[in-house]
C-alpha cells in the first residue's frame, strides 16, 4: 500500500476521535465478555433535497488509514483514566492500547456514483472493536460524499468548462478546506486555490489577483501594469474592483504591453454584478482589441443552479470559481431560494451479529418508518445496459447476482490486513468522471432529475418484514 | 502567554494555509517594493437568514497562534519552489522563509456578542505580511463564529436546560468537529459526545449508551441490565430502540434493581418519536415508580427553534443532544422548514494604507451598495444603558468614544508581540454567558428577534461618501 497522502489532524491522538458512548458501550461488552463478530454498514437514507438523484462516494482512504492504524497511546489512557473517573477500567484500556484491527471491510471505492441506502462501507468485526469506529467513519464520508456529489453537479452544471474550488475561507475549519478540496478533486473539479490542497494531495492550485493589489495603487492601470510584470507568462487580472467594464477597458491596455513584450494576456476575472450581462460585454471588449485568446473567469456565490443560468443565457465564461456552496456541500437551490442543513445524514447502523456460530441478522425499527433499517449483511450489484447504469439491486451477502451486473463493495481490509491499493487522487478523479459518463443524462439533470432505480432483494424484504413481526409480538 | 491548547492540523506545513492569490499578490508586491503599511479587517456584513439578530466572536486563539509562528519550512519552500514555476522568485522565498510579523492586531475577545458590519479582527503591518493570513483567518473565524452564534441560540431556547454537543459525526472533517465543539462550548453547551474535545480543550465530555448496544442481545432489559452493571453510577439509558414506553417501563426494572444495590437511576434518553408526548409519558412512568429525580435527555435532529417549541408545551426534558444543526452552524428554521447556506460569509477587507507616511483610507465598492465597504481603520464602542447593552457605535480608530461606552477592539498583538492574555476555554464561556445576559431580550428571541442598533459615525459616512464620489469621477 502506498504512503498514506494525507496525514491527519491531530494526529497521534484521533484515537480519541469518537464519541463517549462508543467507550462506554465497548466497556459494558467486555465486561460481560461479547464475542460476538457483528456486522455495521454505513450508508445514506436520503439525498438532501436540491441535490439531485445520486451522490459520488469519498474518504474511504482516510477512513482506513485510521482504522489500520488504531491504537490508544499511553498518554490518552492515562488521560482517560483520569477524566473518567472510575468509568473506564484498567482491563478495558489495556484492550485499546494493545488493539489491532482484525476484522473485514468492504466498500464502495471512491469515486464511485452511489444511490440512498446503499451500503457504502460495511465492516465485520468483534462488536468491540467494530463500534469504535462509528463517529470516524461517520465525520470522515459524510462530509466527503457531500462534497464530491455537490462538485459532481457542479461540473455537470459546467458543461465541460473549467471548475476551480474556490472555498477555504468558507470552509468550516481547516480540515474541511483540505477534505472538501479533495472530494471537490474527485468529482471533477481541475484545481483549488488552497496551495496547502496542492501540497498535501497533489491538487493544482492557482490562483489571480486579490481586490487589495488593486485598491493599493493609485490606479487600477498602475495595478495591473505592476501585477503583469511580475506574471507576464501567467496574467489573470481581476477586473471588477471598481466598475468591471472600466476594468476590461484597462485590461486591453495591459494586454497590448504584454503582446509588445511577447506575452499573451491570459484571463480576466469578474468577481461581482450580472455575469451574465458582464461576461458579455468584457468578451466582445476582448475580442474587438484582439484578445480572443484571453479566457473568462468568474466568481461570486456560485453554484450548479447559477451556473447552468449562466451557461443557458450563452454567457461566453471559460471558467468558475465556486466556493461557499461547494466547499460547504450546500443543498441550497438559488433558483428557488430555498434550501436545507448543509450536510449528509449518512449512519452507521448494526445489520448483523454472529453468536456463537449463528447467524443472526438485525434491524432497528423507527416509529418514522423510512428509519427502520434493512437488516442483513449486503452486497449492491450495479446493472448495465449498452454500457450505461439501468439500476441497482442490494441483495444479501451471498444472494446470486443479477444478470449483466456488478458487485459495487469490494474487499479492502481482510483478516485486518489492508488489501486493497489505493489509486492516486488523480487516478479516482478519471475513474469517477468515467463512471459519471455511464449514468444517463436523465439523472444528473441540475433541476428535478429522475430516481433511479434501487431495487432491494425480495429475501431481504422478507427477512426486514419478519423482523418487524418478530419485535411487535415481543 | 498560556501554552496553546489546540494544536493545528497538519502541523508544521500550515504556513501553505492559504489562496494562492496571497503568495502571487506578496510575490508582486515584493517585486515592486510595496514598503506600504496597511490595515486589513475582518467583519461580517450580514447574519444569515433564521440565526437571529447577533452573533458571538469566536476563533482568535486560533488565528493568534498562526500568525505569531508563520513562517515558511524548508520543505515548503522547495517544494513551492518546484511547483510554482516561475511565479514566485527566490528573493521572495527568502522573504518568507524568515518571516516574522512585526504589525499590530486588535480584535474582539472570544465570546463577545457582535453585529454586523462589525470589525471582529483589525490588522495593520506591511501589505505583503497581512494579506498572507486573509484564508486562514476567514476559515478559522467564520466557522466558529458561525457555531458559537447558533450555540447561544440553542443555549437560549434551552432555558437554563442542559444543552450538549453531540454532532461530530456530521461536522464537515475533525477539525470541524473539535472546533464546533469549542466555539458551541465558548456560547454555553455544557459538554460534548466527542472524546477529543475534551483531551484537546478541557470540554466535558459524556455518553450515553448506543442503539447498537440494545439491538446485540436478545431482550432490551438484558442490554439496560449489563449497562447499569458495569455503570451503577452513571446509568443512563436509550429507551427508544424497539418502543419507547416499552422502553421506559424496562428502566423502571432496571431502577429499581440499581437501588437495591445502592445507586440511582441516572437518567434515560430519547432519541426519535413525538418527543413532546413521549418525555411526558415517560416522565409519567418514572415518577409512578419513584424516580422522580431520573432525568430525560432528548435528541432527533433538534435546534433551537424545536428546543424551544418542546418547552413551549411544556415537555419534561433535563437536557438536550444537540448534533448536526448545531455543529454545521445551520441556518435553517425547521417550523418554516427554510434555510440557506450553512456558512458565515465573513471577509477580510483594506480599509487604509499608510505610504511614505501619510494616511489613505480605502474603498472596495461593489454594484451592491450593500458590498461597498466603510473605509478607515476602525474601532467599536458598545454603549450601556441600566448595565445593559444600549447600541454600538463604529467609529474612526482616533475618534473621540461615545457617552458611557466600551471599546470592543482590545490590543493583540503590539509590534509582533502577543500581550493579549488568552483565557481559559472555561473563563471565556463565562465570560460570554455574562456578556449574553446584558443583550436585552427583545434581541434574543427565537423567531424575529429586533434589530440591535449599530451606528456608524458621521466621520466615517462622509469619509464613505467621499471616497464613493472621488471613485466615480476617476
Amino acid at each position: 500500500m502506498e504512503k498514506r497522502r494525507s496525514k491527519l489532524v491531530y494526529e497521534n491522538e484521533l484515537a480519541l476521535f469518537l464519541d463517549y458512548y462508543e467507550l462506554t458501550g465497548g466497556k459494558a461488552d467486555f465486561d460481560h465478555k461479547n464475542t460476538d463478530m457483528i456486522t455495521e454498514t454505513f450508508f445514506v437514507r436520503k439525498i438532501p433535497k436540491n441535490l439531485g438523484s445520486y451522490m459520488v462516494a469519498a474518504g474511504l482512504e482516510q477512513v482506513i488509514d485510521f482504522i489500520s492504524n488504531y491504537k490508544l497511546s499511553k498518554e490518552d489512557r492515562k488521560w482517560l483514566k483520569k477524566t473518567s473517573g472510575n468509568d473506564l477500567s484498567k482491563e478495558f484500556l489495556d484492550y485499546l492500547e494493545n488493539f489491532k484491527f482484525k476484522g473485514e471491510i468492504y466498500a464502495v471505492p471512491e469515486g464511485t456514483p452511489i444511490f440512498p441506502n446503499e451500503p457504502i462501507l460495511s465492516i465485520t468485526g468483534p462488536s468491540i472493536d467494530v463500534q469504535l469506529f462509528e463517529t470516524y467513519i461517520l465525520n470522515v464520508m459524510n462530509f466527503q460524499t457531500l462534497v464530491a456529489t455537490k462538485a459532481s453537479r457542479v461540473v455537470n452544471a459546467a458543461r465541460g468548462k473549467t471548475v476551480l474550488e474556490f472555498g477555504a475561507r468558507r470552509a468550516h475549519g481547516r480540515d474541511a478546506a483540505i477534505l472538501g478540496s479533495r472530494a471537490s478533486y474527485i468529482a471533477g473539479s481541475t484545481g483549488s486555490a488552497l496551495v496547502l490542497a496542492g501540497k498535501k494531495l497533489g491538487i493544482p492550485y492557482i490562483g489571480t489577483m486579490p481586490h487589495k493589489f488593486v485598491q493599493e495603487r493609485d490606479s487600477e492601470l498602475k495595478a495591473f501594469r505592476e501585477y503583469a510584470e511580475s506574471f507576464p507568462h501567467n496574467t489573470i487580472l481581476l477586473i471588477d474592483t471598481y466598475d468591471t467594464i472600466r476594468g476590461a477597458k484597462n485590461a486591453c491596455t495591459i494586454g497590448k504591453e504584454l503582446r509588445e513584450k511577447g506575452f499573451d494576456l491570459k484571463g480576466v476575472r469578474l468577481d461581482s454584478g450580472d455575469l451574465a450581462e458582464l461576461s458579455k460585454i468584457v468578451r466582445e471588449i476582448l475580442d474587438a482589441e484582439g484578445f480572443k485568446q484571453t479566457k473568462i473567469m468568474v466568481s461570486s456565490d456560485l453554484d450548479e443552479y447559477k451556473i447552468d443560468e449562466l451557461l443557458s443565457k450563452n454567457a461566453p465564461i471559460d471558467g468558475f470559481g465556486v466556493g461557499t456552496r461547494l466547499i460547504t456541500g450546500a443543498n441550497y437551490n438559488s433558483s428557488t431560494k430555498q434550501g436545507e442543513v448543509s450536510a449528509l445524514g449518512g449512519v452507521y447502523k448494526l445489520v448483523e451479529i454472529v453468536k456463537n456460530g449463528e447467524t443472526i441478522p438485525k434491524i432497528k425499527i423507527s416509529e418514522d418508518t423510512e428509519k427502520t433499517t434493512v437488516p442483513g449483511k449486503k452486497q449492491v450489484y450495479r446493472t448495465f445496459k449498452d454500457n450505461l447504469f439501468a439500476g441497482d439491486e442490494i441483495v444479501l451477502w451471498d444472494e446470486n447476482p443479477p444478470k449483466n451486473s456488478r458487485p459495487l463493495l469490494v474487499g479492502i481490509i481482510k483478516k485486518g490486513r489492508v488489501v486493497y491499493e489505493f489509486p492516486k487522487l488523480s487516478d479516482v478523479r478519471r475513474y469517477c468522471l468515467e463512471e459519471i459518463l455511464k449514468l444517463p443524462e436523465k439523472y444528473k439533470r441540475v433541476a428535478d432529475p429522475e430516481t433511479y432505480t434501487v431495487k432491494i432483494s425480495d429475501k431481504l424484504r422478507e427477512l426486514q418484514q419478519e423482523l418487524i413481526r418478530k419485535s411487535k409480538n415481543q
